[in-house]
């Protein structure tokens, strides 16, 4: 039962990622977007758009790795992409020390690795686990009019600057993404660098 | 393109979910749950709970419908465990047609008999995905002081004749459930029969 408890305070410590806002908003506007939410979305992507992934992958693994990848949010907090990123990544490698480590050690291994293998972008699931999760914040911009690029002053070279990346786990996405941020300029969704 | 267009729109629609709230509060109190955070919540515990299953299973398919049981209450809204189900299969089906019919005629398929499944009940996935949809409102009760329950005046009795189906996926989960039920019941977090 040990076993059990140390899942269940995991499971419980979990619930803290719904109070972790991100600078998207939803498309109605209400409220921004929380990143447990978010992670929900990405995974249902997975599942819908594996077949825009550049290389053959393995679906289950995107879907466990977009479930686990901002679980670090609940210590480190959301950076917003455009932010300067400081001492993120030593702040989430202590994050995901202290959260994957209040499972039993086999599963803590488990989920250490694919948040390590994630965040390597070095495998063909990686690469197409982070081009969802620079893929879904474009959408939720363009049919909001833009409202998050607007409100942080973002331009459109910013965008594809930063989410270049993207063609790397999908050239469609990406291509799509480049139309969208065309018809954005054009519809005068951005900051005017 | 005329694929892609079509996945999109789904995912967009997805997005709807995440103001669909539940019953249940957050752990920490400051809001009521919805339905995509919460089926996040599920995902991640069909990852970590699966060996706690009365069969074995797969566990990918278990992960797939925790992510996709509740979209029909985009349409259909969230019906309350311990109030009437009215016509809620029949608002269900509908959604169900409507929200799945607007993928690729394959992959709606594909979501329609994973969701047919999760409703039926009748494979161990279906029944241990059940299991922890019926699991995790104890721990989010229990963990708040059993608030939700005093809310809607709901006893101890109720809460395990309602929920004794879980034990068809998980006796485990039961029987953590009976012992937290009667730790709340000594706790006082119930309304007296």
């Amino acid at each position: 039962m040990d076993r059990l408890a140390k899942q269940l305070h995991f499971i419980l410590e979990l619930d803290k990622l719904k109070s972790i806002y991100r600078r998207t908003y939803l498309l109605d506007e209400t409220r921004s977007e929380n990143s447990a939410e978010h992670s929900w979305h990405l995974a249902l992507m997975a599942i819908v758009l594996a077949e825009h992934a550049n290389e053959p992958l393995d679906v289950g693994k995107v879907i466990k790795m977009v479930l686990i990848h901002d679980i670090v949010e609940i210590d480190a907090g959301d950076t917003y992409i455009y932010d300067s990123q400081g001492d993120k990544a030593e702040r989430e490698r202590r994050a995901a020390d202290r959260i994957f480590g209040l499972l039993p050690a086999d599963q803590g291994q488990e989920f250490r690795a694919l948040w390590d293998e994630f965040e390597g972008a070095t495998t063909p699931e990686a690469r197409f686990a982070s081009a969802l999760d620079r893929f879904i914040p474009q959408l939720h911009n363009f049919y909001t009019q833009g409202r998050s690029w607007k409100e942080h002053g973002i331009t459109s070279e910013r965008v594809l600057m930063r989410n270049v990346e993207m063609s790397r786990g999908s050239v469609t996405l990406w291509e799509w993404t480049r139309t969208l941020i065309e018809k954005a300029e054009a519809e005068g969704f951005f900051t005017k660098s």
